[in-house]
């Protein structure tokens, strides 16, 4: 089975300006694919901006809204998936925002959406309502792989409930801080090799309002190495997800099958 | 509440031979507490060495043998806790072994013992029966403290389970092997952030058959850093545990309030 190659999207692209952010993951789309990428991901809230405030709001559409339809176009123009993060709106209930992100494969349907089930700080739980379902997975280049946004990847719990059931791959969007920097540094790959699976890790770059994004977008690997790694500027970065690594990795590192969940039950009270 | 200075005794004894290992204890203790230290952490089969097969069986004694009773008076002795590896051999099953570790308080008196849960490969599964409390607890100078044996560390579940019943300090005798290093370097230093505790990792140095010990024995912080950290030759360092760093950063990373232990529940079953 090929690698997967998978492009990093590292930017803050323009606040609040949807059209601005549709044409440069477009232009980022492009260059992946040219690099023989079969997955490029954009961090999270990619399509609006993080700290917009109200305009979070404004700007939120349905899962499958207008913006939706067309990074799903971004997706079939280049032959390649496309995930993002961006504000939903519920449908449903009246007010209600999700932090959320989804990927769309090259034929332009969905194959993951998720709504990030740990909020970060005052901000996120002032704007956004927690989702409920921790573990959502497609089938993407004969890889079983899952979606979650920044937060959620620092709880190791969280990420052992993905790898239980299966993944391979583990995409996050991330909204990164400082002093957080650990969390690119070591959280991330430290989640790859315990869980023995690949952990692509796209952060936004740069100041908004009070908050100041480190970059550093990575692609860990079951080894526990950054397999690509970016600075703290805007960039777009690539690494190949190796299924005959992972294989070889999970062989050397059974830490699945070493488990003793009869051990665990206070986690899950 | 003034800091508590732990020492790290980063050695592999003298294979087999348990008074010499007695004696190096007793030499260790006398720096650590010369140097203000209140606790000693001795690594993984301490007592005995690692690698030699049958003789686990023949030198491995009761929690209560001829040997704890000499470590106990080395606490006594130089007014510290001290903790170290060994192998037990249970009193009412015959010919059952523990691979296990226990800490004497100051006073002589049994602080913690603890029978490894999680055996690691083929040579500790021939030799050792996995034990069945993965928590044990004990309270040493206004702080909670933890103990558990190098392989039980890798599980972000173990360690989360300490965690979520109060642990401060977690004691991590060990015996990391090459090319293992990143457990040391990475993982260590993450469960103490992701846990918001400290965690004292005391490894062994040098070849023992098949096995090639690293070193790099490490007390990691609540903000992911090492606090100490040793190369990869026999050694002893410090570091202090500050009871007010880890109150500050648990402020700053409220990672145990922030969990949402309904969607954690593949981890038990």
């Amino acid at each position: 089975m090929p690698a997967l190659r998978t492009a990093l999207l590292q930017s803050s692209g323009e606040l609040g300006d949807v059209a601005a952010n549709l044409k440069l993951l477009d232009e980022a789309a492009a260059r992946a694919a040219a690099a023989g990428a079969g997955l490029l991901l954009a961090p999270e809230l990619f399509l609006t901006g993080y700290a917009i405030g109200a305009d979070l709001a404004r700007l939120a559409e349905p899962a499958d809204g207008p913006s939706a339809r067309a990074v799903a176009a971004v997706a079939v123009r280049y032959g390649l998936a496309v995930g993002y993060g961006y504000p939903e709106r519920d449908t449903e209930r009246h007010g209600v925002l999700y932090n959320a992100a989804q990927v769309f494969g090259a034929d332009g349907e969905v194959l993951l959406h998720y709504r990030k089930t740990h909020l970060y700080g005052a901000f996120e739980r002032q704007w956004f309502t927690p989702g409920d379902d921790s573990v959502v997975q497609a089938e993407l280049g004969g890889l079983t792989v899952g979606l979650m946004i920044c937060y959620d990847v620092e709880f190791p719990e969280n990420v052992r409930a993905q790898a239980l059931a299966g993944t391979d791959l583990l995409l996050v969007p991330t909204a990164l801080m400082h002093p957080a920097e650990v969390v690119a540094e070591s959280v991330v790959p430290v989640r790859a090799f315990e869980n023995q699976m690949y952990v692509a890790y796209a952060n936004r770059v740069g100041t908004e309002g009070e908050f100041e994004f480190v970059g550093l977008s990575t692609l860990a690997g079951p080894d526990g190495t950054a397999r690509a790694r970016a600075g703290r500027g805007t960039d777009l970065v690539l690494g190949d997800v190796d299924p005959a690594l992972l294989a070889a990795s999970r062989t050397d590192n059974p830490y699945l099958s070493d488990r003793r969940p009869g051990l665990y039950g206070s986690l899950a009270v």
